[in-house]
């Protein structure tokens, strides 16, 4: 562990002055949520993406939501086989031991992530293919969002992908026993939004419309 | 996908003020992200306890960390087996597309999953052991920290396994080759960091001390 | 260049220090920043004098600020004339080739610029007045921010001419082409600050209020 | 001025986190600063480029450096034309007014002006040459140094050009009729630097070694 290096001073610096005013205004409901454990009402379930922050977006502090930040904000399908998957252990934690009243699955924008997908499946990035791929095996996931795009432009179906993003990981989610029952028994519900970062828009799918709605 | 739901009220209003304040005031900001990309500096793993905030913490806005949150903040070892690797897909994305100059890994106080850990290599808790339990599974990856833990109090047992979670994290990262080549050429840094939610303390790990250090 | 002089040593001294830690743990970030160039979000434009610190007010690191600083914060009006004008340069480098997203304009309390242009306007200093000297005739550029002060007590007029000191400026900005239709795109926001150095409190310009308001 | 925008949230948040730490320890001195004026004991003229940061690596505090940014670190040599000369005027001020001993030029490496110099003296940057060019007409003060440069590989020749911007820019201090009688009485010394930003090294130009060599 000799490799293990300091803090950035001007992260120490930051760090100082959040402890001095925010942690200082805030420290009885920090104290609070240390003795007495989190009590979550919603999971998020975003993008690595530095861009995206879902609690700047809903104004959201400390105690409030239960974020899942991955690749293209994917949740894979139920697979009890025994093998590590962090996604699906992220679920069941929120579902079953903080019994989340919500999961949120926030799609975005000029995702890196899907971009890699939509090439990987045009063809056109044949190191995605590889076996040793870790990003590429991740957006297998996404599969059969590209396989159902509709025929058009490149950067529409990019688009499109962007969101079948989203409601691939809803319709993944759904095939959690624990999850499906949550729903039927309405102790839990699921919403599927997309957030253009450029203009700062929202959408939301809307099962009537069977489309993303501005929010 | 009848199953989807509409976004709370409360989170549509919250979404319409930050559009109306945040948004105008940094549009010009997240204009240029949109167009040229992000180029974070550093990527931040860090769990997904609502309680932990890394962004609020270090002053950071949108573009300045790739934030992977999962359970515990664990990385799991490298495995090239053509399996999905949802964290592994996160690193290899930070380290050869983004080249993030840091990896930070951040632990916490009172982690859920590190207790589950515990109390499953303890003998307490049997359901954690079940091959169906994705937490368990998930949380296997810490259990060479549980195995190296000193004799003790349980609870001072609990609070080294939450930095052991740091340090599990660390050596596996280590095993990543690009993150070796990387680290070892200087183009990037690991440091691992432990925050006391109710106290507002950060911990660094220093590996002159073999040991966290107060920052 | 016989006249050139070795650093002194204390400053040596200081440098070794930084090299051995700072540096050392920011290793990775500026070989980053080496080889990627440079992408800051903000150009900040403030003055010379050595109490004004804006990296140390916002926590910032290398690569955040594109930095131009001379006396008394000011941007001239554009022209295109051919000749050396090294702010305005500045301003087309940080606008046209590194896309910042936003310009701050950052003024002081206390500062030795205004105070001249204050005295070479009320007539108490001749010599400022001179075709020779160089800072009178940068000062000149405030002038039109003097002509619109309110009566009052001198003291409160020449703590009005340092805000006018950032207006002018702003103002002055939006005489470049490549600035007013960045601004007019959404793509550039322009920001005027005022630092009181002894309080250490900062105020910004409230064009609703038509005022500088406290933070 | 109603163009003018609020400070990003996240500036006013790092904001006050300074006020209450680095402004609150150190107030008796940001007050003394304020009551008493400023009494630098250098001049640093360096770099608008983020990458510089000569208060991070000289651990200077407020009311240490007087510093004057612009791009390039170039100083155009003496013209008492009447005419506005911003780099001129922070150089008067330095050494009529506040009375410096030291000024210091800092050059740096992957210098943007300085790669724009280069290209537009060997014919590969036209839009450099027009009139209307800002930076072509400020990087015009360079010309004289790519004049000298000695034959060889482009980039070795870029980098004797960094160089070369440090040396013209001392060169030209001296045709200040109160630059050069304040070194000939022994009041102010010059130093020419040059910073690797990857490497974080530092050289000093050596009259004796006519070169740069490293601290």
């Amino acid at each position: 562990m000799e490799f293990a290096k300091p803090l950035p001073e001007y992260l120490v610096k930051r760090y100082q002055g959040w402890k001095a005013t925010t942690y200082a205004e805030n420290k009885s409901w920090y104290k609070r949520l240390a003795e007495d454990g989190q009590h979550p009402r919603a999971m998020v379930i975003s993008c690595c993406d530095s861009r995206v922050h879902v609690t700047s977006i809903f104004g959201a502090d400390q105690g409030e939501f239960f974020i899942h930040r991955n690749i293209a904000n994917l949740v894979p399908a139920y697979a009890a086989d025994g093998k590590q998957h962090g996604t699906s252990a992220t679920v069941e934690y929120a579902v079953t031991a903080l019994k989340v009243a919500h999961i949120v699955v926030l799609g975005h924008s000029s995702c890196g992530g899907v971009q890699g997908c939509f090439d990987m499946c045009e063809g056109h990035a044949p190191e995605l293919d590889e076996k040793t791929s870790f990003v590429g095996r991740w957006m297998d996931i996404l599969r059969p969002g590209y396989e159902r795009l509709a025929p058009g432009e490149p950067k529409d179906r990019l688009r499109a992908l962007e969101k079948e993003a989203v409601l691939v990981s809803l319709e993944n989610l759904m095939t959690f026993p624990f999850v499906k029952s949550a729903v039927e028994d309405g102790m839990l519900s699921l919403h599927g939004l997309w957030n253009h970062i450029g203009e700062g828009s929202l959408e939301c799918y809307d099962p009537g419309a069977k489309a993303f709605v501005a929010v």
